[in-house]
């Protein structure tokens, strides 16, 4: 008998909120596996804000595809097992991270390049990590943070940094490093619970709600004397918000536009701003970056080994939950990095 | 009999279209020299896009000061020759810049720092270039450009550039230094006119009226393969326009938004692209770059003596034309730098 997994594939593109009605969950025979392919048994996989974007018949221009209808998503980071391999370097039993995720067993062809090198077929090294940190702290999510402060928002110490969204996945990293790195660290979330853990647990500065007041009221109280380094994981209102906030020079590092996601976006109407006062904004995405995926495993490793860093799940269970999650996650109902962890794979 | 002067000074702040109406030339009592000062009768005086900024109760944050209603408009530059002297490095008949322009006689402080020091009283080298092209491709417009496209847009030759607002003080220059610097360079400007000067003259590769089509439309003609650089003296849909044709890895120069003086600014919807594409924009003031302007003016110089850098000039005559030139300048029916000629000080 052949194997059979199953897949959650898209069958309507949301127009406003993704609903669980827009994916449905499918068994399909799973391909033989053929030279220079490894069959993988997903053990977890990643929710992220960005599949967002791909939900739509045309996904932004860049390298963001749509994911087609009634098919396999591909693009999505995954961690499994190797069950059967036809390609050096992989062997039965290892732990590999792949981009063929939301589904339980995927057949990958291990040279081939997937998000622009970040996806691409790779054994972890589990002696030194939990599997699920690489699709975390480990992976594009500590990239995405660790690349945006150091190399866009060029730290230097000393300054003030806002990260917004700082109870998600990158966001609660971002508020971290720029700790580490020893500056002032305002960070916003849609809670007050997000706030406390924010304040009493990953120890910024400063925190407050963007639920509680309009977010410029907030900012303004957490960081009277302007920001200098601001790491964007929202867009719209948070945008102009650190435009008005913005010191001298100040630096913006956008890593998403969460809040865009569902809704026309407006574009900040500040933006001159940043001729007024000299202020670099810089898009970027993880993936761009993986020359520094390397110096980021070692150094955010260490930290989490001693304590100095702390990461935190939302763990969702089943694969049939991986809509459900997302939907959570956009909404902002979800802390830390949003996992769906594939405990029911036959 | 103490000296006099005339001075135009804003009488009420434009809601919409800047017009006439909005200013009046008064007649004052010049002021004594006092020590450590110089008088200065002033012979050109510039006019300049970021004016309209300041013409309104609260100019933009950041370092534009509002223009005071009822009094002189400080932070303009201009050129004049000093009559009288109470200030070492200075004696009578020296040609200088500084920055209390649109008035007849100004008195200024030798060390006052004006405009982030660009307009700090400074003596010009009337042997090698005319007076008035101290404010053009010496001065503030030549510092512009030259540190947009140098540093901000980071050129490296062989890319394709392009530069808005094409025609007008700064972007003729700019065009102009991205071919010297071996690039292929887009222009674009208001009028058939100015598209035939920019190919004929200039040397563009390829020019369009915005006038003519969508702005987009006629960048997709000109730039088929996209951009690498955008040197953004309009902002609003043109800003826009080259977030969709960017090319990975661009870098968009914001030196003003000239579009959105007179209205309320929109932002770009696609500013996402920003980071599907790893795109950096970086705003920025030529008095910010005063670092340079000793090797912009040796490099500039250069080009203009050799024939390589052309430069042209809109003059309006007498003091009480000042307001006229900006309304025609910010209309977009001055080509080159606009300038006022004072012919007429007594």
């Amino acid at each position: 008998m052949s194997l059979s997994g199953r897949q959650v594939q898209v069958v309507a593109y949301p127009r406003g909120p993704v609903e669980e009605r827009h994916f449905e969950v499918v068994e399909v025979p799973v391909e033989p596996v053929g030279p220079g392919q490894v069959l993988v048994r997903n053990t977890w996989t990643s929710v992220d804000p960005g599949l967002r974007l791909r939900l739509r018949e045309a996904a932004p221009e860049g390298y963001f595809v749509a994911f087609p209808l009634h098919a396999a998503m591909d693009g999505i980071m995954t961690i499994g097992e190797v069950v059967e391999s036809r390609a050096e370097g992989f062997a039965p039993g290892d732990t590999v991270w792949h981009a063929r995720g939301w589904r339980d067993y995927a057949v990958v062809d291990a040279s081939a390049v997937q998000l622009s090198g970040l996806g691409t077929l790779r054994v972890l090294d589990t002696s030194i990590a939990e599997p699920q940190w690489y699709l975390g702290v480990l992976g594009g999510m500590g990239l995405t943070a660790y690349a945006g402060l150091s190399v866009v928002g060029a730290l230097k110490g000393g300054e003030t940094v806002w990260v917004s969204a700082a109870a998600g996945a990158v966001g609660s990293l971002a508020v971290q490093i720029a700790k580490l790195h020893g500056n002032r660290v305002v960070a916003s979330a849609g809670s007050d619970d997000k706030v406390r853990w924010l304040l009493d647990d990953l120890g910024v500065d400063a925190a407050f709600s963007y639920r509680a007041a309009p977010v410029g009221e907030g900012l303004a109280i957490a960081a009277p004397e302007g920001i200098d380094v601001y790491f964007d994981c929202v867009g719209s209102d948070h945008l102009e918000a650190a435009l008005d906030a913005m010191n001298r020079d100040g630096r913006i590092a956008i890593c998403g536009s969460v809040s865009e996601y569902e809704s026309e976006p407006a574009g900040p109407r500040n933006l001159f701003l940043a001729v007024a006062k000299d202020l670099t904004i810089r898009g970027f995405r993880g993936s761009s970056n993986l020359d520094l995926l390397d110096q980021m495993q070692a150094e955010l490793g260490a930290a989490l080994a001693d304590g100095r860093l702390q990461q935190r799940e939302t763990v969702f269970d089943g694969l049939a939950s991986a809509p459900k999650a997302l939907i959570e996650m956009i909404a902002g109902r979800t802390t830390g990095k949003t996992l769906v962890h594939l405990t029911d794979v036959r």
